[in-house]
């Protein structure tokens, strides 16, 4: 049914399942390789981390699998914040640094040379895929990447953003919807107005673009892959799916919140990072709820809240960490990675008989 | 693939299609009995009519068809609202008001005996499908209606409310999905906790009800018809869909915004009734945005609301109308309720193939 379609090909892969590329720890090379190894594709979420640490982790990656693996990169913005909304920021979170007993931090703390750095670690070390948040680069850094042979990905959450991808070249589009655990990839227009739910965003997509579509946005099991699919996509990301599996490097809160929760009790919030992002609902998430216009933009903001976030997790306290989820929590599983993937097959191959 | 659903069988169509009972005049006779004559069913969108105007067009519909066919209604509540907050509402409507040259009107004007005399109608004509929004009618109309051999179909926008449905007795729940255009079924829970996308709520509820459970929310054609099926539901409940058809009595300029907007151009709004509800972004809307908290409850609002949507049709002022649609406008045709349900089939015996 789906052995001979573009995505595969251009992937190099078995089965239309791409995990998603989660930033902040979530994506170790067991996580990548598990999927890699079971015919899906892996993705390193790179977007936070240091060149250094990307170039260790690809190489663990490589160690372990000669499958195709992705790796997802932020495309970088770059505002300024004052002394002032600095103060401000720091005045809000005080009250939860003072719960753990931290520090303020003064000032937030960007490598505006991150993005470059960590591209020309994605060339040097001929990453097969390369998938793009936040917006579109540079057409020399794509012109530069597909010179390299490496397939883009990019993430549009409109019809308008899925274009301007095909425009720039991207060779694969994932359309993500508004049922999307973690950050939104809107880059283009304003947030409100790009919470498309993915039953109405794919098939939409898919009539605008001429570039394979996967689809993203709610998706956990074999009836959403095939659904999708359906929708007209060729594949479908998942990322909540694979936060709760057992090679998953999520936090073991974030794991519990996820396999706990119910569809209802994720919110929408910029509280963390500047950007929004869905998320379980906890008392970070209420307690600055109405400050949001007050909040630096990305990534200021996840710079300012990184040390409540790390430290809430090391004193185990959920309430302040951010526990990204997408609004299928009650179809999460913990199971390893390739458990996930073969009863995604199993329960296509039923739906297909 | 759909020739033996109990869906099918308890509704006693062919087709797993059924046209939502949108009120406001869009559901007129001609078109429930298109559709019903296409072999799927067709609803008499019936909340806010009364009960001699339910009685003519039930007659009218048997008329023009011998296939079952279903009426909406809307399961009452009974809010108040002091002479400050109608005096708030008033002055807040008056610069529309004023665009269109009417005068004001001072009360709400509600009949709080509506929703019985409607259930009486229905029960006197022998309806085959009552179907109710915005909650669970008593045990006693329940028991009633069933015991007169009428299919009941609750409506559910969350997995808790599509379990209330099951327990009232309701024979079939409609799981209603965020991308869905007008009103938010929602009945228990806060609104914002109950925007669910279609994808995610779909295989969520049919894992948790063992009724048959229909999608609605984005669904326009045979790709989301037959996804929602594979995501776990029996059929699909198409609203914005049949708005734009021929048959349709939308107004001329609700018809034409659909066609024209994008998947970007809807909001979420409570300014026109008093509850949430998906429309195309205009004037009324946008002007309105920041006192929603000011708004009387529904059916309140509705009624202070009303003149000027009836004289903004009139007076060819599409931006003071309420322009009900869904997230997938671009999936928007102009046939007839026959061709649409025809090129559904078509497309779903395709994707079977």
């Amino acid at each position: 049914m789906w052995s001979h379609s573009r995505l595969l090909e251009l992937l190099n892969i078995e089965h239309p399942i791409i995990q998603a590329g989660m930033a902040g720890g979530v994506t170790t090379p067991e996580l990548v390789t598990a999927v890699s190894n079971t015919g899906g594709l892996g993705t390193l979420g790179a977007g936070y981390m240091a060149p250094e640490a990307i170039r260790d982790s690809i190489q663990k990656i490589k160690h372990l699998t000669r499958s195709p693996f992705g790796v997802n990169v932020f495309v970088p913005e770059f505002p300024q914040a004052t002394e002032n909304e600095i103060r401000r920021v720091n005045e809000l979170l005080e009250p939860f640094r003072n719960e753990l007993g931290i520090k303020a931090e003064s000032k937030p703390q960007v490598d505006e040379k991150l993005f470059e750095k960590q591209i020309m670690v994605i060339k040097e070390q001929q990453v097969p895929v390369c998938s793009f948040t936040f917006g579109i680069p540079d057409q020399d850094i794509i012109k530069d990447l597909k010179n390299e042979g490496i397939v883009l990905i990019g993430t549009a959450t409109t019809v308008e953003e899925a274009v301007l991808n095909e425009q720039s070249g991207m060779d694969i589009v994932v359309a993500q919807g508004s049922e999307a655990g973690g950050h939104r990839g809107t880059f283009s227009g304003s947030y409100s107005k790009s919470m498309i739910g993915t039953m109405s965003l794919i098939p939409q997509v898919a009539d605008q673009v001429s570039i394979p579509v996967v689809a993203a946005g709610g998706i956990m099991d074999g009836r959403g892959v095939r659904a999708s699919m359906i929708l007209g996509a060729e594949g479908a990301q998942l990322g909540t799916a694979f936060v709760t599996c057992k090679e998953s490097g999520a936090k073991q809160q974030h794991k519990e919140a996820i396999l706990h929760t119910k569809e209802t009790e994720t919110a929408m919030t910029t509280s963390f990072s500047g950007k929004p992002a869905r998320g379980i609902r906890n008392d970070f998430i209420e307690k600055m709820e109405g400050y949001e216009h007050e909040l630096l933009d990305y990534p200021l903001q996840n710079s300012m809240t990184k040390g409540i976030r790390k430290e809430a997790a090391i004193q185990d306290r959920p309430e302040f960490m951010s526990l990204w989820s997408g609004q299928s929590p009650r179809l999460s599983q913990n199971k390893s990675a390739a458990e996930i993937i073969q009863s995604i097959i199993f329960q296509m191959e039923k739906i297909n008989r």
